[in-house]
């Protein structure tokens, strides 16, 4: 690769791409070193895509749509009239708002070339580089962190506790707005220039699978708002919150209900889960016109419009789709049940959260000091270690919670963490439960329990 | 619109969007104030959009793609491998390069979600914010002046002549490195951390449709060569280079056999215009893959992949497409000397430049003194007041040159211009020639005698 005669940006250096292609490896070293055909099956469930086609009449409608001349051109920055409509429509039906008490308008919708995009957006929308931090849960979707470190965004990270089903600490991150804000009736912050200007949550969570209900989304709106500071809620894997008898979908949160919902808060969604089809690029963004007016400034300099032809072949569909939204959220929901059920019943394994697409696993404590058995040198294992042995000899792939913790290396990055020494325990995995079957999930029994002999613990 | 209980960005809140609207609606004032239905038709010249549809066998190829399952799963970030290649091999065509020479490679390929991100991803990747400038020759592309101010990088804008057919300032460029950055052999710069990264081209040019040829640009790429910045050609309007017979396309520029390109240049370019898709949103960026390699971090968290269908659906298709491409420039080659004709033969009138989409049109001088005609109170009327009255009096709809000097109210901006007073005269319109048909540029001459009568000129 030749050298380059001109500079590339220092944040952008600094950015390290996800680690993602390290775990393929793994699975690939797996595959070529495994002797017998039937133990070389590969368990993949380290991705979070969907497993299944489109349904066939978004095929079908995306087919018409593209071939149609009238889409090759130029559409709206902020998307095609029609599909905010009714994605607004979908969003009060999902969120039981009552239409005639007013709920979420067309206008109150963007759509961006994908939920990354709708985060990006936002991000510069809302936070200047090098002058603002947002508060975000610990551990964190790698390409939220990546985000910030492009744009010189500092991140405060609120630890997640694991014995909170992985939920953010609500009491750290009022403890660091205070310290910084100072209390809302005085003006005594801690002020370096740098303020926090965004709270982001991710429900269902990537990575751990945590789902936040509305009590809990409630308080952080609460805190948000009394630090007058953005609530953006992270919402691409809304379609599968559970409802409460296990079979309807879930209400994810009840703050459009909120009269001023529009003021404090910011709703992030993707299509590509729900309706299978992330290679097409679609995403959105709920928030107040007053917002979408300035984001529509970055729009245009980024994506003057998100691709057309998907967004109209959806827009008439999205009702007709409905109860294939709830027949892929059964189906999800059956699997995670069944996953938590299988892994659960191994030796010291255990789910500790799980939703949406993943699940937050606990390997056997064991395992930490397992490097003499593996021929290691290491005191002790971490994550990653244990993430590669799986993949490599038992043929497992995941993702280490490690992936997830930037600084985890990192001594003095500690400092960006507010509290919860709990979370800095290596201990976890991410498994993706949205791109396998049933069998698959039922193979993983055996194989953690091949994994336990493998590690020298005893039956 | 409720107002925001949180902060937005600064450098969003100061970046103002595209004045387009309102021209459109000078246009739609023509319209709804004509009684006569025949002097009511209005000659929309101010969109710089291609006209036809796709080529049929695009459409055919776009309706395959989009309908197939696998399209649907997510891509690589920086696009498919057989767009890539097929794009090297175009270019290499284009470009006129002998494959066994080396030439360009499908991994100098980067696929976007349309050339605005083309240009905005290579911002980021360039040009740190608050602490880096670009020379960018004025008059502008807005979107390019608002990616600046997004991104609080400085412009430098260097002055185009109109008396060389608006070719921008070597000279003046030069100075403003040599005061910048020193001379190569010493350092005494005048530092004041705000450094030059890149100096933009936009060639055929948007808004003026100057075309600078391999000479002229050949004296840009040693100029950043040798200040260690990088040269970046937009080319967009690439595929509507003329050649010197008028019937072929012709070579953009033979930068890309220098040795050291890679180390140097980078080309934009897009698949909206050629290919006439901009609802698909694709564009490309031809670079190093030193350079690419950092892109791929921007790109994977701002689009994850450019959509898939266009890609797969264009990517066999480009060799035959290239009877299509050469068709197409042709038939817009003969517009612009039709244009050129017929807008010369008004008295007053006059072209400066034209070349790809656009033509930059002086308007009669005497314009500028009849505002007494009109009934305003201005001294002197500028390009703004011409365009208006041009499309709301005669049905000619244009965009002022005004659109494109970001700072002209503001006499303290223009501190950012280096040299050049008489870019600052108000006195052209960009007409965009790609957007309608012959007959319609026919229309012209009598309309804009009828604009000279209306000014109080004489026949």
């Amino acid at each position: 690769m030749s050298k380059l005669n001109f500079a590339i940006a220092p944040a952008v250096e600094a950015t390290e791409a996800p680690p993602i292609p390290r775990a393929q490896a793994w699975g690939r070293e797996y595959v070529s070193t495994s002797s017998n055909a039937s133990t070389a099956e590969l368990l993949d469930l380290s991705q979070g895509v969907p497993r299944s086609a489109p349904h066939p009449d978004v095929l079908t409608s995306l087919a018409k749509t593209s071939s149609d001349p009238a889409t090759a051109r130029y559409g709206p920055i902020l998307g095609e009239p029609t599909l905010r409509s009714a994605v607004a429509k979908e969003i009060n039906i999902q969120y039981g708002i009552d239409d005639h008490e007013g709920g979420v308008q067309a206008d109150d919708i963007a759509i961006t070339t994908g939920c990354n995009m709708a985060f990006l957006t936002l991000l510069m929308v809302l936070c200047p580089p090098g002058k603002s931090s947002i508060l975000l849960p610990l551990p964190a979707y790698f390409n939220q962190s990546m985000c910030l470190s492009l744009q010189s965004v500092k991140p405060v990270y609120i630890p997640c506790d694991p014995q909170n089903k992985f939920k953010a600490s609500l009491e750290s991150a009022r403890s660091f707005l205070a310290s910084k804000l100072g209390n809302t009736d005085t003006t005594n912050g801690d002020n370096d220039g740098i303020l926090p200007r965004m709270i982001c949550l991710t429900s269902p969570n990537n990575p751990t699978g945590a789902v936040y209900d509305h009590d809990e989304i409630k308080k952080w709106y609460e805190l948000a708002k009394e630090y007058k500071v953005a609530l953006v809620l992270d919402e691409t894997y809304r379609d599968f919150v559970e409802g409460e008898d296990g079979e309807s979908r879930g209400v994810p949160h009840r703050l459009f209900e909120e009269k001023d919902w529009r003021e404090n808060l910011v709703c992030l969604g993707s299509f590509s889960k729900g309706y299978r089809i992330p290679g097409h690029r679609l995403g959105s963004i709920i928030a107040s016109p007053a917002l979408l007016k300035h984001l529509t400034t970055i729009c245009d300099c980024m994506q003057i419009c998100a691709p057309r032809p998907p967004q109209l072949a959806l827009a008439p569909l999205l009702p007709d789709l409905r109860s294939d939204l709830l027949s892929a959220s059964r189906q999800l929901s059956h699997r995670r049940h069944l996953f938590t059920e299988t892994v659960n019943s191994v030796p010291g394994w255990s789910v500790i959260s799980t939703g949406g697409y993943f699940a937050y696993v606990q390997f056997p404590s064991d395992y930490q000091y397992a490097s003499s058995v593996l021929g290691l040198k290491r005191k002790k294992l971490g994550s990653e270690d244990v993430a590669k042995v799986l993949a490599t000899k038992v043929g497992v792939v995941t993702l280490p919670g490690s992936f997830f913790m930037p600084n985890l290396k990192d001594d003095e990055a500690w400092d960006e963490v507010v509290g919860g020494d709990e979370i800095k325990e290596d201990k976890w995995l991410r498994f993706a439960v949205a791109n396998v079957e049933d069998e698959v999930v039922l193979k993983l029994g055996p194989r953690l329990r091949e994994m336990n002999k493998l590690m020298g613990m005893e039956e």
